[in-house]
């Protein structure tokens, strides 16, 4: 296999494991029945700081972007490979994003399979979605955007500057784990910090997709902003990071 | 002493460390009148990861297998020997699972031991073997084995992937604690993550024999899910870690 | 940029981060119709302790002190230089003070805007000052005194006695964030743990200034205490770990 | 300074250090009008867990023993010296333990001022004998001792074993720390796992001597219990680490 091949399935498994556990996490606290139910946002917040730290651990080939906020952000950095000796282009960052994409919707179709009874057992349709994708605390398109750019910011900024213009896998596992963390306990109140834009876009679709008893609508209408905001984010750290390296390093 | 004779004691102590603690917190949050009373579910995830974190410490000679989905999803994988110079074959197969057997059942009893006041002041008889063995949120036997199969998958996965057919003592006892926190915060809700036949069936064999007072049945019909569902997961984790090392290290 | 540039911009941008995320938790938690509410002290207690940790990540160039009470303590113990090349003198001592002030102070703004329709939200002006800055739970300026006192002291007791005399980058952003929490949970309870006049003053003054919708006064008779208590603390530190260094590396 | 005052020093300042967040963070949740009041079961794990974290980075040069139950374990399985150039006699052996005694009453004393308005707030006299000291939560001498000895057990022969007879300097501020967490999750329900002699009595006797507002008696009826089991618990780990390093290492 070249090594496009390998970082596209490298990107796919390990995005897959993250949404796996991430979207995991949320659907034992929030449906019906199930052992970890109200278990808080404390435990979300480790639960999912955990979900990237197994999916940064099983796609070290690639770099472990899992997330085209990061990707991006390689990108505006002024990257030329990703961590994973490919070069950067326009086929390698399709390849990239490509990957997270289908990694992201087959993460969610295991996760759906993990908690089958419970989203049937679970009565409100929106419990369900919550599972999947993420929503505004407060929907206003506007506001909710500038959080999901700031929290984006914060993960990309840290990746690349604590590395140098590298990939979290060459920060490594449990710090990146803890940066997930901390961003989720400090930034995510408003929106349920998507900050990463496969992440949310591939269970959307998947829940869009999947025969899910009592389902409700996707909310559509919000899905662009966990896509924008991740992405002006990612960008807006690695343009940002460039002149700081000096301090950063 | 042989090297099966250091593995045999190894896997023991190993495995008795993690369910005296594993169960232990089990204990804490649901027995009457602990301190941890009601601590919640995060309590018990924390628990239990740092649980499998004393174990690996003490049975590094062994590599701190501690489990048979473990040590079936190595001989699934290809592996020649075990992390420990021992050689894969019926005999070294067994004494690792029957030494986790014998762990988790000795384990189990000095939990009892430790809690035996509240073992008898607890009123509910469902809680107490509660402690000792997993049961479902909601059963259904098909449907909890898919998430057995799935927990156990990404439990070793992870660690075969990590170490490149390598065992827990290899991926070190933080990054295996931090895994396991994460396959129960995101995976535990609906079955309470046995993930491992040992330390589902070993506590509950000592439930069955020991003079709890007050206790019901042992639940001998769910007890083949947790033993058969991290079986499965486990060596399709193994056969599948095969043909996807080559992006996972 | 020499060096005193690149330590000023290092402890603005660490500052900011730490700040940020800070309060970032502190908002989830107590503003309303946050994803977070209610979380607990537990979570911003991890929430502050992992804003620490990023916070360090980012300003490893100047030794990441972010704290005013850290760079007194240095130079208390009798440090020549400051982690960064730079020698201890009134310039670098300014140099250090004032951007932890202005990166503090730019933190609270990003922090408000991440949040701004909860700040909107919140009927209670007490929770918004809250977010920015700490108060006592018993006002009693002598012992809340005694408190941050303390509370300093163990930060960069350890700090300064774990890297004979260095900084907290030295230490490590893992180590220090582990001391963050442990502080918080152990000496938080009376004051809320500023233990850094940067961290509190620089918020309030951003409180002060900020358009806040229904915001009430910024507590400037309270405002001292976590300044004075800070740095005493910080000295004493400095001063108690010179004689005891032997037993401590 | 000769070795023995060095560890002397050593120990005081680790064992104060311990007993000061220890103590605090009980503080923090149990005591009335705290920010941490009702912070729950899992906050005093953490934070006893970072307690010993802290108290073990600023006594590496004793070798961070800081509990008599973890230097007579030392005994028991043979040491020669103390992980800190010291050899093992009567003398070094009571010097260790005196050390800890005093350290711990002088972390106690701290504790004490950081929450002294709390305490005087504080109804309950139960409660503020409880931030010094342990209680059992259903009383039986015989079942309370049996936790302890567990508990220290556990403690012990993990350090013992990892290190190969070493101290928990050697095994490292952060394992130490998840250790000790686990225990506290794990086996704390019953007797608020002491597993330490002088983090039990050498804050009894602060108690004792301390003029706290409205505070009752300091139960000394119950006061060997956690004095005696962690002897038994350390010496019984210490012998059986011996024959078991094999294992262990």
């Amino acid at each position: 296999m070249d090594n496009l091949g390998l970082v596209f399935l490298s990107e796919v498994v390990g995005t897959a494991m993250l949404v796996l556990l991430g979207c995991g996490v949320v659907a034992n606290v929030a449906l019906a029945k199930n052992k970890g139910f109200g278990g808080g946002f404390l435990m979300v917040n480790i639960g999912w700081g955990l979900a990237v730290f197994a999916g940064v651990i099983v796609s070290y080939a690639s770099g472990a972007h899992l997330n085209p906020a990061v990707t991006l952000g390689l990108v505006a950095n002024g990257a030329t490979e990703f961590g994973s000796g490919v070069p950067v282009n326009a086929l390698s960052v399709l390849t990239y994003i490509g990957a997270q994409m289908i990694g992201a919707f087959l993460g969610a179709i295991f996760c759906w399979l993990a908690y089958k009874q419970h989203f049937d057992a679970e009565p409100e349709a929106a419990n369900k979605l919550g599972v999947f994708s993420t929503g505004p605390a407060i929907r206003s398109y506007g506001w909710n955007l500038v959080t999901e750019i700031i929290g984006t910011f914060v993960l990309v900024f840290v990746i690349i500057g604590f590395t140098n213009g590298g990939t979290p896998a060459e920060l490594g596992a449990i710090p990146v784990a803890f940066l997930v963390i901390a961003i989720g306990a400090s930034l995510g109140g408003p929106t349920g910090y998507a900050i990463n834009p496969a992440r949310d876009l591939g269970p959307r679709i998947a829940h869009a997709i999947l025969p899910i008893k009592g389902k409700g609508g996707s909310d559509w209408s919000y899905s662009w902003v966990p896509v924008v905001g991740p992405i002006i984010g990612g960008v807006l750290a690695g343009l940002a990071a460039g002149p700081l390296l000096p301090i950063l390093v």
